[in-house]
């Protein structure tokens, strides 16, 4: 049996009670190792509280290894610990595929991922549309899909999470032309970069999908004993310090309830300034107000 | 201090480790007991599992009561216990607000939810825009907001998840009016009512924000011991038995990935049938394709 098993978010101790039991019953155990940490655990401490020694899978194993990993699953149990929930990345869904295909069986112990524990920052999960992802630029590549995206979402007032890169593991040009296997130190990209960089492509395309005063919600940590929410224009948030990884980005819809923004509000600078960012971003992608028909339109 | 715990889907070991550390340690432990249930446990064995007793948190204790739960939580450990995550409903995020007002420190202990273990269906999260509320409908109320929000979820291209109607603890009118505190069995909707109530309103509407070839997923019992998948047309959908509750349904946008496709396929009844439906149903809301000026109009 394979056993896909999510870790949550942060504490070794956020594995559930059957998520910990399968672990301690598996013959192999591996942990994914390049798509998220958990911040408040080592792979000695995860070790030492399953009493299991852990298999680092980096993306090299889990994309062309996966038939090592699954290496006599057909009669052993065999984990495969996900941080956050264990259908974050498409990677894994292949292993299921691969696993299927050789006739062994899948279950899956699910927990919480960014993308549900999300709604502590105080919005609304069913106010969100679909989920972007933001990685690093550099002087030669800006990719900027989740632009449009973003600007879906806003057009039918919708929230967009925005995931933020992750790079571990990664060779520089240098040493990957020359075969030399080593690695740079990993990078996770901050608030202020994630910010910034939404503003250089919003200069470039200029469509307006956001603009230096939509209001954001800086998510750091999340799930973490650092967890922090900072709310401020986009702006505000490119000079934004957001310290340690991880973090994740929210820019708002246009349909914004009360609620939401008083939750809001224990997290920004100045409550009223925030609050009419808030309303003047409200005005982009606003359907037209209803105009009834003149008279002599009628009657034509 | 107030302790949000999120109990997962199914087991009573879905809760995470540090989860049940928390709830052995509180003075009294609530459990919201409204807008869902855990399918693979009951209060008895729950509260054998914890060594607690548990106090069931109905919806009038939640939003009138909240002074009650939180009372003494200034100085001693509370637990609210939720099915899922803890921010899936907006009344949750009342409690907090409230504790805030009161000066009582929260702290959430998160968990798997259907928002999130629905990529367990095989189709990407990212690809799903966002999520809707259908309640049973009664002869005189048929309450159609879901429409529009699939709508623009499928203009885009997205996939729609869809949350069918709880009912736990409800009078009858007739007993509401005579003041009498008998309540109805539970009742949740299953697949088959999901999808007729969902060709009824497009019979009504006739927008065609979907038809009844539309291609959904039938999510029963999801992360519970007989979780199960259904794919099909809304309205093969709409004469499936879907057995036991709990269940959502998603309904496919037009970006249908061949790795979502392929994981769908071990779930319905003809391959190339369910193929040739998903590619018919793509041709909805495809934007127009690219026609290049003619000459005439290049000169004017």
């Amino acid at each position: 049996m394979l056993y896909l098993i999510g870790l949550g978010l942060s504490y070794e101790t956020d594995i559930t009670v059957r998520g910990l039991e399968t672990v301690k019953k598996c013959k192999r155990v591996y942990l994914e190792a390049y798509t998220s940490i958990l911040m408040a655990a080592s792979q000695t401490s995860l070790e030492e509280f399953y009493g299991r020694e852990i298999i680092l899978a980096d993306r090299e194993l889990v994309e062309t290894g996966a038939d090592q990993i699954l290496k006599d699953a057909d009669t052993e149990d065999i984990a495969f610990l996900v941080v956050g929930d264990v259908f974050g990345a498409t990677t894994h869904t292949d292993l299921v595929i691969r696993a299927r295909e050789l006739g062994i069986k899948v279950e899956a112990i699910h927990n919480a991922s960014v993308m549900n524990a999300v709604g502590a920052c105080g919005l609304q999960l069913y106010q969100f549309g679909q989920t972007v992802s933001l990685v690093f630029f550099t002087d030669s590549w800006k990719p900027d899909s989740f632009y449009n995206k973003i600007m879906e979402n806003r057009k039918i007032g919708l929230h967009t999470l925005l995931l933020l890169d992750i790079k571990v593991k990664e060779q520089s040009i240098e040493n990957m032309a020359r075969g030399r296997l080593i690695y740079e130190p990993p990078r996770y990209m901050d608030i202020a970069t994630a910010a910034s960089q939404l503003l250089e492509i919003e200069e470039i395309r200029n469509e307006q999908a956001y603009t230096p005063d939509t209001p954001c919600v800086a998510v750091s940590r999340l799930g973490s004993p650092t967890q922090t929410f900072k709310a401020g224009t986009l702006k505000e948030l490119s000079q934004y310090d957001s310290g340690e990884p991880l973090h994740s980005l929210v820019m708002l819809g246009r349909q914004v309830h009360d609620l939401e923004l008083e939750y809001l509000y224990q997290y920004v600078d100045n409550k009223e300034e925030f609050k009419k960012f808030v309303e003047k971003d409200q005005e982009f992608f606003k359907p037209p107000p209803y105009v009834p028909p003149e008279e002599d339109e009628l009657s034509d």
